[in-house]
């Protein structure tokens, strides 16, 4: 097979401000030149989404990598999956701390492991036992996000109610990358990676590193990538929803809506998501304010910021 | 609503010795008493599922909680999740080290938490703070699980395949305990725990703790619990697919098999469930030579090692 390649990207579904929106197309743009440039030579879908998700975790913008949302304690922890829809194979990381891409420690795992799932200080020792250098994770910490979990932990102190999930969109959480592929031998991938949300308790993992939840790729159905408030994502398994509903014959431009109403009207949840199917075609949805999206075809990119329910998909 | 109450058990499918035949037999009725005893006067699915999944903890007979299998480096770590399918709440844990009974953990999560998941030190912090006294390591380990940690290791150094992930049923792994019930009320809930495999790599998570792969419970369609070689049952998310599957009319008596033969065809893989709907009606399979399982309905508690597929369901 010979096909023309396919790429989508996310940067986090939430209500993001009007002084930030050039910096979040701008790294989705980005995000779509790493992934592109390696699907038009004929590269792997898997290797295009770790492309893509890496350059967003090393763009400072977008709650991944260096840059995120630090828990209660004033650290970075880091989740991420990658997943090959070729092979069924998979590799995830949870809560790293001296990881600078996590997506690669994922797909690491993916790689060199028989299992799927490393967490904590052994996920880090894997990795740099297959020759990943480990960091401090002051490296990773900016003053930016020392400054905004100070606001946060105030409004805390002085009883302010915290809406992050009240299940409104919030300013302050959701910021999750991911991107899901289709390469010119049919093959589809998916990869998501977050810093979860801010002044989280230490430990916590939401749902973008857990399989099926904010993440999945299966060539016999669809790849997907989620972001949103993780928790209703995980207890409706949300990926294995919508890309379950693509292999019983539904469209991805009406399932990606589907599984955001669903998700709402379910557990009151918000978030938004990136679908792919194995013949090309794709969906894309959020019920958050706005969505940092892009889509690379043969055509070209196109980013945006929203997606509105009276506009055609892009 | 007024029903009758059942609960199901598992205490793992894989090729159970003649000679431990009995402690898993004796292991798996007395979770049955455990949680029955909860049901009959009125408790929760909920409380019974942990309650169940409690007393196979205590087991050393099985690989969760005290004499569950040790890591590379001879540490016990263990993974637990639970969910309540009435209100959608869940709870897990995973790579904990200095806890006692790991569901009672993830049931914490599950109560005082809008986090679904903690993992690592975050997630037996998150447990003391709620008043759960953590434990040494040493505790959860026992001289017959260094002795074939050590036997493991000296096969590994002579080069003897490791036979754990090769696809075929092992004779050291898959221990891993599960109870699914529904109560009077008519909810459903699910329990998984495990010590993971021998011989693992440090911070490796299998499917257990993951919500839909080893553990899923919903009103709206049915609750389960799996176990068996980790990684193919998470790379198909298998218990959503059960349980989906229930949701559009399969009758879980046939869907259970169904979800074994599907693990096995698709990605060679190995395990056992336990399957149980709102209605009452259940399903167990396993296609492993034995797999410990209990049912206890109004009509008394039965237990077996083995389901025949020639014999009519229990």
């Amino acid at each position: 097979m010979n096909r023309s390649p396919i790429l989508l990207v996310h940067g986090g579904a939430w209500d993001i401000p009007a002084d930030l929106l050039e910096a979040h197309e701008q790294g989705v743009f980005d995000a779509l030149q790493e992934g592109w440039r390696l699907l038009e030579r004929g590269a792997s879908a898997v290797d295009a989404v770790e492309a893509a998700v890496t350059a967003m975790e090393n763009d400072p913008a977008f709650d991944a990598g260096r840059g995120s949302f630090l828990t209660r304690d004033g650290r970075v922890q880091l989740d991420a999956l990658i997943m090959d829809g070729a092979a069924m194979r998979a590799g995830g990381v949870a809560c790293v701390e001296r990881i600078r891409n996590p997506i690669q420690a994922a797909r690491l795992v993916l790689d060199k492991s028989h299992h799927v799932y490393f967490v904590g200080p052994g996920a880090e020792a894997f990795a740099e036992s297959h020759g990943m250098t480990l960091i401090d994770n002051s490296e990773l910490v900016l003053d930016r996000e020392r400054e905004r979990l100070a606001e946060a932990q105030k409004r805390e102190r002085a009883g302010v109610p915290d809406v992050t999930f009240s299940g409104s969109p919030s300013q302050e959480s959701h910021d999750t990358v991911g991107a899901v592929a289709l390469d010119s031998d049919g093959h589809l991938a998916a990869a998501t990676s977050t810093g979860g949300t801010l002044n989280k308790a230490p430990g916590r993992v939401g749902d973008s590193s857990l399989i099926g939840c904010g993440c999945y790729a299966d060539n016999s159905s669809a790849a997907v990538s989620l972001t949103g408030w993780g928790e209703p994502i995980m207890k409706l398994v949300l990926g294995k929803w919508a890309t379950d509903r693509v292999l019983s014959g539904g469209s991805p431009e009406q399932v990606a809506p589907d599984a955001i109403t669903y998700l709402h009207r379910r557990l009151g949840g918000h978030g938004g998501i990136i679908l792919l199917a194995p013949d090309g075609r794709y969906g894309l949805a959020h019920n958050t304010p706005r969505m940092a999206w892009g889509v690379h075809t043969a055509e070209g990119p196109r980013v945006g910021t929203i997606l509105r329910d009276d506009a055609p998909q892009p």
